[in-house]
Protein backbone atom coordinates (compact mmCIF):
# COMPACT_ATOMS: atom_id res chain seq x y z
CA UNK A 1 0.00 0.00 0.00
CA UNK A 2 0.93 3.48 -0.96
CA UNK A 3 2.08 5.52 1.47
CA UNK A 4 0.11 9.25 2.28
CA UNK A 5 1.17 12.76 3.76
CA UNK A 6 0.96 13.00 7.26
CA UNK A 7 0.96 15.93 9.18
CA UNK A 8 4.58 17.02 10.35
CA UNK A 9 2.75 18.54 13.85
CA UNK A 10 1.83 15.39 14.48
CA UNK A 11 4.87 13.17 14.33
CA UNK A 12 4.65 12.24 17.99
CA UNK A 13 1.94 10.07 17.04
CA UNK A 14 3.74 7.53 15.65
CA UNK A 15 7.10 7.67 17.37
CA UNK A 16 6.67 8.77 20.95
CA UNK A 17 4.90 5.42 21.88
CA UNK A 18 8.75 3.98 21.68
CA UNK A 19 8.82 1.89 18.60
CA UNK A 20 12.34 0.41 17.39
CA UNK A 21 12.91 2.35 13.59
CA UNK A 22 15.41 1.69 10.61
CA UNK A 23 17.39 4.69 10.11
CA UNK A 24 18.40 5.03 5.93
CA UNK A 25 20.66 7.14 4.90
CA UNK A 26 22.96 7.64 2.10
CA UNK A 27 26.51 9.78 1.88
CA UNK A 28 28.45 9.98 -1.94
CA UNK A 29 26.49 6.89 -3.43
CA UNK A 30 26.48 4.07 -0.52
CA UNK A 31 22.75 3.35 1.09
CA UNK A 32 22.58 1.85 4.80
CA UNK A 33 20.23 0.95 7.19
CA UNK A 34 20.75 0.62 11.39
CA UNK A 35 18.36 -0.39 14.18
CA UNK A 36 17.39 2.53 16.45
CA UNK A 37 15.57 1.83 19.79
CA UNK A 38 17.01 5.18 21.75
CA UNK A 39 14.50 7.97 20.44
CA UNK A 40 12.29 10.86 21.42
CA UNK A 41 10.27 13.32 20.03
CA UNK A 42 11.60 16.72 21.66
CA UNK A 43 9.12 19.22 19.36
CA UNK A 44 6.00 19.31 17.69
CA UNK A 45 6.49 22.38 15.41
CA UNK A 46 9.11 22.33 13.82
CA UNK A 47 9.11 18.53 14.41
CA UNK A 48 12.18 17.71 16.06
CA UNK A 49 13.32 14.09 16.75
CA UNK A 50 16.51 13.43 18.83
CA UNK A 51 18.47 10.14 18.25
CA UNK A 52 21.07 8.44 19.99
CA UNK A 53 23.15 6.84 16.96
CA UNK A 54 26.10 5.06 18.72
CA UNK A 55 29.44 6.16 16.49
CA UNK A 56 30.22 2.77 16.39
CA UNK A 57 27.86 2.54 13.76
CA UNK A 58 28.86 3.06 9.97
CA UNK A 59 25.45 4.76 9.93
CA UNK A 60 26.61 7.55 12.36
CA UNK A 61 29.37 9.61 9.79
CA UNK A 62 27.06 9.12 7.10
CA UNK A 63 24.46 10.68 8.67
CA UNK A 64 26.39 12.91 10.52
CA UNK A 65 28.39 13.94 6.36
CA UNK A 66 25.04 13.83 4.59
CA UNK A 67 23.19 15.61 7.74
CA UNK A 68 20.15 13.98 6.33
CA UNK A 69 18.33 10.24 6.76
CA UNK A 70 15.11 8.65 7.03
CA UNK A 71 13.00 6.94 10.00
CA UNK A 72 11.26 4.27 8.75
CA UNK A 73 8.75 2.33 11.04
CA UNK A 74 8.76 -1.18 10.70
CA UNK A 75 5.89 -3.83 12.21
CA UNK A 76 5.86 -7.10 13.79
CA UNK A 77 6.03 -8.62 10.34
CA UNK A 78 9.57 -7.48 9.62
CA UNK A 79 10.98 -8.42 12.80
CA UNK A 80 13.40 -11.05 11.75
CA UNK A 81 14.65 -8.04 8.92
CA UNK A 82 14.92 -5.31 12.50
CA UNK A 83 16.85 -8.37 14.18
CA UNK A 84 18.95 -8.93 11.20
CA UNK A 85 19.86 -5.71 10.73
CA UNK A 86 20.66 -4.67 14.29
CA UNK A 87 22.77 -7.67 13.80
CA UNK A 88 24.52 -6.83 10.76
CA UNK A 89 27.53 -4.31 9.75
CA UNK A 90 26.87 -1.93 7.27
CA UNK A 91 30.10 -1.62 5.43
CA UNK A 92 30.05 -4.84 3.60
CA UNK A 93 26.61 -5.46 2.63
CA UNK A 94 23.70 -2.88 0.66
CA UNK A 95 21.21 -4.09 3.43
CA UNK A 96 18.52 -2.95 0.84
CA UNK A 97 19.56 -5.83 -1.76
CA UNK A 98 21.08 -8.47 0.91
CA UNK A 99 17.20 -7.94 2.82
CA UNK A 100 14.86 -7.72 0.14
CA UNK A 101 14.00 -4.49 0.76
CA UNK A 102 12.35 -1.44 -1.57
CA UNK A 103 14.56 1.59 -1.47
CA UNK A 104 11.28 4.78 -2.33
CA UNK A 105 13.09 7.98 -3.47
CA UNK A 106 12.04 10.65 -1.28
CA UNK A 107 10.44 13.93 -1.14
CA UNK A 108 13.69 16.01 0.62
CA UNK A 109 16.31 14.04 1.55
CA UNK A 110 19.04 12.20 -0.84
CA UNK A 111 18.10 9.31 1.28
CA UNK A 112 15.77 6.37 -0.23
CA UNK A 113 12.89 5.33 2.46
CA UNK A 114 11.82 1.44 3.00
CA UNK A 115 8.87 0.55 1.16
CA UNK A 116 7.94 -2.56 3.17
CA UNK A 117 7.28 0.36 6.38
CA UNK A 118 4.88 1.40 7.73
CA UNK A 119 5.96 4.68 7.71
CA UNK A 120 8.68 7.16 6.23
CA UNK A 121 10.46 10.45 8.29
CA UNK A 122 12.47 12.29 6.43
CA UNK A 123 15.06 13.79 8.65
CA UNK A 124 17.66 16.73 7.87
CA UNK A 125 20.10 17.00 11.00
CA UNK A 126 18.82 20.21 12.94
CA UNK A 127 21.69 20.97 15.77
CA UNK A 128 24.33 18.99 16.49
CA UNK A 129 25.56 20.13 19.55
CA UNK A 130 25.37 17.12 21.82
CA UNK A 131 27.13 14.33 18.84
CA UNK A 132 30.36 14.92 20.38
CA UNK A 133 29.97 14.09 23.65
CA UNK A 134 26.54 11.90 23.79
CA UNK A 135 26.22 10.87 20.24
CA UNK A 136 22.94 12.51 20.29
CA UNK A 137 21.67 13.92 17.10
CA UNK A 138 18.72 16.53 17.14
CA UNK A 139 16.77 15.67 13.52
CA UNK A 140 14.11 17.65 11.94
CA UNK A 141 11.27 16.09 10.32
CA UNK A 142 10.72 17.68 6.68
CA UNK A 143 8.54 15.08 5.18
CA UNK A 144 6.30 12.25 6.47
CA UNK A 145 4.35 9.86 5.00
CA UNK A 146 2.21 6.82 6.14
CA UNK A 147 0.27 3.93 5.16
CA UNK A 148 -3.37 4.61 5.10
CA UNK A 149 -4.03 1.15 6.74
CA UNK A 150 -3.49 -0.16 9.77
CA UNK A 151 -5.02 2.36 11.46
CA UNK A 152 -3.17 1.32 14.18
CA UNK A 153 -0.19 -1.41 12.96
CA UNK A 154 1.74 -3.89 15.70
CA UNK A 155 5.07 -1.77 15.84
CA UNK A 156 8.02 -3.30 17.92
CA UNK A 157 9.71 -1.94 21.37
CA UNK A 158 13.17 -3.16 21.95
CA UNK A 159 13.74 -4.63 25.61
CA UNK A 160 17.35 -5.98 25.04
CA UNK A 161 18.26 -9.10 24.70
CA UNK A 162 17.01 -10.13 21.61
CA UNK A 163 13.76 -9.58 22.98
CA UNK A 164 11.03 -7.32 21.66
CA UNK A 165 7.28 -6.49 22.72
CA UNK A 166 5.02 -5.55 20.28
CA UNK A 167 1.78 -3.46 20.76
CA UNK A 168 -1.64 -4.85 22.39
CA UNK A 169 -4.97 -2.90 22.71
CA UNK A 170 -5.74 0.89 21.95
CA UNK A 171 -6.80 2.05 25.74
CA UNK A 172 -8.95 5.39 25.30
CA UNK A 173 -9.05 7.76 28.00
CA UNK A 174 -10.00 11.09 25.68
CA UNK A 175 -12.88 11.86 28.13
CA UNK A 176 -10.30 12.19 30.95
CA UNK A 177 -8.06 14.78 28.78
CA UNK A 178 -8.99 18.77 29.24
CA UNK A 179 -5.58 19.76 27.72
CA UNK A 180 -4.93 19.87 23.92
CA UNK A 181 -1.78 17.50 23.58
CA UNK B 1 4.55 -6.05 46.01
CA UNK B 2 7.52 -4.86 47.20
CA UNK B 3 10.14 -3.90 44.55
CA UNK B 4 14.02 -5.23 44.52
CA UNK B 5 17.06 -3.59 42.94
CA UNK B 6 17.47 -3.77 39.41
CA UNK B 7 21.42 -3.59 37.42
CA UNK B 8 21.58 0.65 36.63
CA UNK B 9 22.98 -0.55 33.10
CA UNK B 10 19.76 -2.63 32.54
CA UNK B 11 17.11 0.37 32.70
CA UNK B 12 16.88 0.01 29.22
CA UNK B 13 14.54 -2.81 29.82
CA UNK B 14 12.17 -0.87 31.11
CA UNK B 15 12.44 2.76 29.17
CA UNK B 16 13.40 1.00 26.57
CA UNK B 17 10.16 0.16 24.62
CA UNK B 18 9.20 4.15 25.19
CA UNK B 19 6.62 3.67 28.20
CA UNK B 20 4.66 6.76 29.17
CA UNK B 21 6.27 7.18 32.89
CA UNK B 22 5.39 9.46 35.83
CA UNK B 23 7.95 12.01 37.19
CA UNK B 24 8.08 12.74 40.78
CA UNK B 25 10.54 15.35 42.24
CA UNK B 26 10.70 17.09 45.37
CA UNK B 27 11.99 20.97 46.04
CA UNK B 28 11.87 23.22 49.22
CA UNK B 29 8.80 20.82 51.11
CA UNK B 30 6.73 20.52 47.98
CA UNK B 31 6.52 17.51 46.22
CA UNK B 32 5.18 17.18 42.79
CA UNK B 33 4.24 14.51 39.60
CA UNK B 34 4.29 14.85 36.05
CA UNK B 35 3.51 12.50 32.91
CA UNK B 36 6.48 12.40 30.53
CA UNK B 37 6.15 10.30 26.90
CA UNK B 38 9.24 11.99 25.85
CA UNK B 39 12.35 10.43 27.13
CA UNK B 40 15.13 8.00 25.55
CA UNK B 41 18.08 6.24 27.10
CA UNK B 42 21.12 7.85 25.92
CA UNK B 43 24.15 5.39 27.55
CA UNK B 44 24.12 1.95 29.30
CA UNK B 45 26.76 2.51 31.79
CA UNK B 46 26.78 5.22 33.42
CA UNK B 47 22.91 4.66 33.12
CA UNK B 48 22.26 8.00 30.84
CA UNK B 49 18.74 8.92 30.18
CA UNK B 50 17.39 12.37 28.44
CA UNK B 51 13.79 13.55 28.92
CA UNK B 52 11.99 16.35 27.45
CA UNK B 53 10.27 18.34 30.20
CA UNK B 54 8.25 21.28 29.16
CA UNK B 55 9.22 24.58 30.96
CA UNK B 56 5.67 24.50 31.18
CA UNK B 57 5.75 21.82 33.98
CA UNK B 58 5.49 23.23 38.07
CA UNK B 59 8.65 20.41 37.71
CA UNK B 60 10.96 22.12 35.22
CA UNK B 61 11.96 24.21 37.84
CA UNK B 62 11.34 21.75 40.86
CA UNK B 63 13.68 19.45 39.00
CA UNK B 64 16.24 21.94 37.64
CA UNK B 65 16.59 23.43 41.38
CA UNK B 66 17.13 20.05 43.27
CA UNK B 67 18.77 18.43 40.37
CA UNK B 68 16.70 15.15 41.41
CA UNK B 69 13.62 13.20 40.18
CA UNK B 70 12.32 9.79 40.56
CA UNK B 71 11.02 8.05 36.74
CA UNK B 72 8.29 6.00 37.99
CA UNK B 73 7.00 2.98 35.75
CA UNK B 74 3.26 2.73 35.56
CA UNK B 75 0.92 0.17 34.08
CA UNK B 76 -2.84 -0.21 32.41
CA UNK B 77 -4.09 -0.23 35.85
CA UNK B 78 -2.94 3.22 36.53
CA UNK B 79 -4.66 4.39 33.00
CA UNK B 80 -6.99 6.83 34.92
CA UNK B 81 -4.20 7.89 37.00
CA UNK B 82 -1.48 8.95 34.22
CA UNK B 83 -4.37 10.75 32.00
CA UNK B 84 -5.64 12.88 34.84
CA UNK B 85 -1.91 13.69 36.45
CA UNK B 86 -0.83 14.53 32.43
CA UNK B 87 -4.26 17.29 32.34
CA UNK B 88 -3.54 18.65 36.53
CA UNK B 89 -1.67 21.60 37.64
CA UNK B 90 0.89 20.68 39.99
CA UNK B 91 0.78 24.17 41.48
CA UNK B 92 -2.81 23.69 43.61
CA UNK B 93 -2.69 20.10 44.09
CA UNK B 94 -0.62 17.65 46.23
CA UNK B 95 -0.78 14.68 43.49
CA UNK B 96 0.33 12.06 46.16
CA UNK B 97 -2.93 12.58 48.06
CA UNK B 98 -4.92 13.75 45.08
CA UNK B 99 -4.63 10.37 43.23
CA UNK B 100 -4.35 7.71 46.32
CA UNK B 101 -0.33 7.59 45.63
CA UNK B 102 1.80 6.14 48.31
CA UNK B 103 5.03 7.95 48.47
CA UNK B 104 7.86 5.54 48.91
CA UNK B 105 11.42 6.27 50.10
CA UNK B 106 14.27 6.73 48.05
CA UNK B 107 17.71 5.89 48.02
CA UNK B 108 19.73 8.09 46.78
CA UNK B 109 17.37 11.14 46.23
CA UNK B 110 14.99 13.34 48.91
CA UNK B 111 11.82 12.90 46.25
CA UNK B 112 9.40 10.24 46.68
CA UNK B 113 9.00 7.27 44.61
CA UNK B 114 5.42 6.05 43.71
CA UNK B 115 4.94 3.12 45.18
CA UNK B 116 2.06 1.31 43.19
CA UNK B 117 4.63 1.74 39.75
CA UNK B 118 6.04 -1.13 39.09
CA UNK B 119 9.44 0.21 38.71
CA UNK B 120 11.20 3.36 40.41
CA UNK B 121 14.56 4.70 38.97
CA UNK B 122 16.20 7.49 41.00
CA UNK B 123 17.85 9.95 38.80
CA UNK B 124 20.03 12.99 39.33
CA UNK B 125 20.82 15.72 36.88
CA UNK B 126 24.18 14.55 34.79
CA UNK B 127 24.24 17.73 32.53
CA UNK B 128 21.73 20.58 31.83
CA UNK B 129 23.98 21.48 28.68
CA UNK B 130 20.07 21.50 26.50
CA UNK B 131 18.59 22.91 29.22
CA UNK B 132 17.82 26.07 28.17
CA UNK B 133 17.34 25.12 23.92
CA UNK B 134 15.65 22.32 23.84
CA UNK B 135 14.07 21.50 27.73
CA UNK B 136 16.37 17.96 27.37
CA UNK B 137 17.48 17.24 30.85
CA UNK B 138 20.33 14.25 30.73
CA UNK B 139 19.36 12.65 33.98
CA UNK B 140 22.10 9.94 35.59
CA UNK B 141 20.13 7.07 37.31
CA UNK B 142 21.49 6.54 41.01
CA UNK B 143 19.07 3.41 41.66
CA UNK B 144 16.47 1.53 40.09
CA UNK B 145 14.20 -0.91 41.85
CA UNK B 146 11.71 -2.97 40.26
CA UNK B 147 8.70 -5.28 41.10
CA UNK B 148 9.99 -8.86 40.39
CA UNK B 149 6.07 -9.87 39.37
CA UNK B 150 4.74 -9.52 36.33
CA UNK B 151 7.85 -10.36 34.23
CA UNK B 152 6.12 -8.44 31.46
CA UNK B 153 3.58 -5.59 32.55
CA UNK B 154 1.36 -4.21 30.23
CA UNK B 155 2.68 -0.19 30.22
CA UNK B 156 1.24 2.36 28.26
CA UNK B 157 2.69 4.07 25.75
CA UNK B 158 0.97 7.20 24.21
CA UNK B 159 0.14 8.58 20.93
CA UNK B 160 -1.54 12.01 21.54
CA UNK B 161 -4.98 12.95 21.60
CA UNK B 162 -5.93 10.77 24.99
CA UNK B 163 -4.82 7.45 23.36
CA UNK B 164 -2.76 4.96 24.46
CA UNK B 165 -1.33 1.78 23.29
CA UNK B 166 -1.00 -0.89 25.78
CA UNK B 167 2.25 -3.81 25.21
CA UNK B 168 0.91 -7.01 23.44
CA UNK B 169 3.07 -10.21 23.19
CA UNK B 170 6.63 -10.87 23.90
CA UNK B 171 8.23 -11.31 20.59
CA UNK B 172 11.36 -13.41 21.02
CA UNK B 173 14.39 -13.08 18.45
CA UNK B 174 17.24 -14.02 20.52
CA UNK B 175 18.23 -16.52 17.93
CA UNK B 176 19.24 -13.82 15.73
CA UNK B 177 21.40 -11.75 18.09
CA UNK B 178 24.92 -12.16 17.29
CA UNK B 179 26.00 -9.12 19.30
CA UNK B 180 25.77 -8.51 23.07
CA UNK B 181 22.84 -5.87 23.18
Amino acid sequence: MQKKPWPLHDVRHWLEPGPVVLISSRWQGRNNIMTLGWHTILEFSPSLIGCMISAGNISFDMIRQSGECVINLPDLSMADTVAKIGNCDGDHVDKFAEFGLTAEKCEQVHASAIAECHGSFECRLYDDALVDNYNFFIFEVVAARVKPEPEWPQTLHYAGGGLFRTDGEVVDRRKLFTKVS
